[in-house]
């Protein structure tokens, strides 16, 4: 019987998340109950909304708790299954945690088509929840039209490179934010964005103003916050506001107070939070026309892979202080 | 020839308004030139907007110069008309300003029915500009449903006491929120509001939690500020507000900051500013809406009246700082 290695929650986030925050438990690899799969991690995501499951925070799902495996995404192999729809050797995306082997209902596995081409750390990224969250937030709430400003924060990130590839193919003018010369260079060398500005430049909302000379039709938020705010100075009439993430404020002591909702009224802003779940009948359409952007070159993506399991918590760390470079992974095997 | 009496911006503003803002100019009636119409002014309209107009912030609507008349909205008479759509006798609804007389171009001018049997003030009203702010606002951007909780700041103004009376026709349980004790037994016991809690009684969060037991589905927001941070906690699932004013922001100094926008995410809240001329095309639709209500009986009205136009600043100035109680309106003859 294989060995399983899983981190734990220790202790409850209060700030920034540390080493201490996690422990790591071995133990024998568990045994699928009828109707389970067992599943082999390759490999698992590591995301921004984790932050939200380690606190005692109220929020749309359940947090975890102490002694509980971290939640998170990882792709899989099948390695024994107790359920009808599934075989050893198939390849699974699975709601399977911070661990090598998990257990797992049959329903919760979705299976990746053996014929696809893209590396299978694309079902994590570009291909899975961050991709389609870029996908249906941006067309759906930002409904973007050709010759608009779009302004995507975290524009490196795993939700940010793919919502401002999908822009440019809608036509519209898509200008990025990101930390760094390093990263913003890979914004518009690599992924294409018109323009990517440098927040840690000192200067946001001078850069962004001349960045959208004709001010910004939508803005896709990953960060919120001081951005936030400086954004809601430089938006147009009509103008719409995707709000997705607000890795700002997971960890701010006291949240930033957002002064500029004044020009909501002028502008008849919409304003809107989505989480990509609304639109799971819709995740085949989705997962269609990502994949035929990967295969037609129109959707680049980056990865940033930390190597084995025991790696998994300094990997997180580095994501939430921003020292990731495009899609956290840990490369399990 | 009739002698004209106006106020004329004097200051711009910086806080909030005082008498020294404005000066009485007395001239000549103008005389109406091609296409014009001269209209005796009868009741003008006193509005929060209006503060925007005193600033010299950018803002959708030019704002008034030093020296130029206040712009508002009046109900006037027709004295003589050079446009062939008016005749001397009738009752138009005009942006004729805080004075006794203007020439205005029929173009701008909306004709009152001679059949309608409501007060001509309520054109000013419920009837006019703020009933249908509340009409299009909460029909089209709240889409109410029977048995959801409605929220609405404000809630013995202009626009608020519309809206909670439309929100009780859709069959939602509405709550108002209105400063003392007086204007809180007005909404609950002559509007119909379900409950109304008292932001001046010192814990709004305490008592609106209390008072909307299943959460906060819509909430029209009159004022900004505190007060939508606090309703911010309290919001359900899908909730929507409509930003129709932040009468607590427009004379701040220092703009306060919304500090809880981090539900928006969880709860996909959507949240949108408007403005009642975006829907200047449904005019109609509102207008006959509204006026069956009032036949009805259930739309009801309060004004707060000050006679004579030598008062208006004073009427303003009450305004702005909530003394007022109900439309605040002018009584010119």
């Amino acid at each position: 019987m294989a060995n399983n290695k899983a981190w734990a929650l220790a202790a409850h986030l209060s700030g920034l998340p540390t080493a201490d925050n996690f422990r790591l438990v071995e133990s024998p690899a568990p045994v699928p109950g009828d109707g389970e799969v067992l599943v082999k991690n390759l490999w698992l995501s590591l995301d921004p909304y984790m932050l939200g499951r380690m606190t005692q925070q109220k929020s749309y799902a359940k947090g975890v708790e102490i002694g509980e495996v971290m939640t998170g995404e990882t792709i899989g192999e099948v390695v024994e299954s107790k359920h009808p729809g599934f075989a050893p050797g198939e390849k699974v995306a699975a709601p399977a945690g911070w661990q090598l082997y998990a257990a797992v209902r049959g329903e919760l596995l979705t299976k990746l088509d053996p014929s696809a081409r893209a590396p299978l750390s694309y079902y994590l990224g570009c291909l899975g929840m961050p991709g389609r969250t870029a996908y249906f937030g941006l067309n759906e709430v930002g409904k973007p039209k050709a010759g608009e400003t779009l302004v995507v924060s975290a524009a490196s990130g795993a939700v940010g490179s793919v919502v401002g590839q999908l822009g440019k193919v809608a036509g519209c003018r898509v200008v990025g934010i990101a930390g760094g010369k390093e990263k913003c260079d890979y914004v518009t060398g690599e992924l294409g964005f018109d323009v990517c500005v440098d927040y840690k430049a000192g200067n946001l909302y001078r850069d962004l103003k001349e960045a959208c000379p004709k001010g910004i039709d939508i803005y896709f938020d990953n960060v919120g916050g001081e951005t936030l705010d400086i954004v809601l100075r430089l938006v147009n009439l009509f103008s719409r506001i995707i709000v997705c993430g607000r890795i700002s404020g997971y960890h701010a002591t006291e949240p930033y107070g957002v002064k500029n909702l004044g020009t909501l009224i002028p502008n008849r802003v919409r304003m809107q939070g989505i989480l990509v779940f609304d639109w799971v009948d819709r995740y085949a359409e989705a997962n269609k026309a990502l994949a035929g952007y990967v295969a037609q070159g129109k959707l680049k993506t980056r990865e940033s892979i930390v190597e084995g399991i025991e790696r998994a918590p300094q990997g997180f760390i580095d994501l939430v202080k921003g020292r990731n470079f495009g899609k956290q992974l840990v490369k399990l095997v």
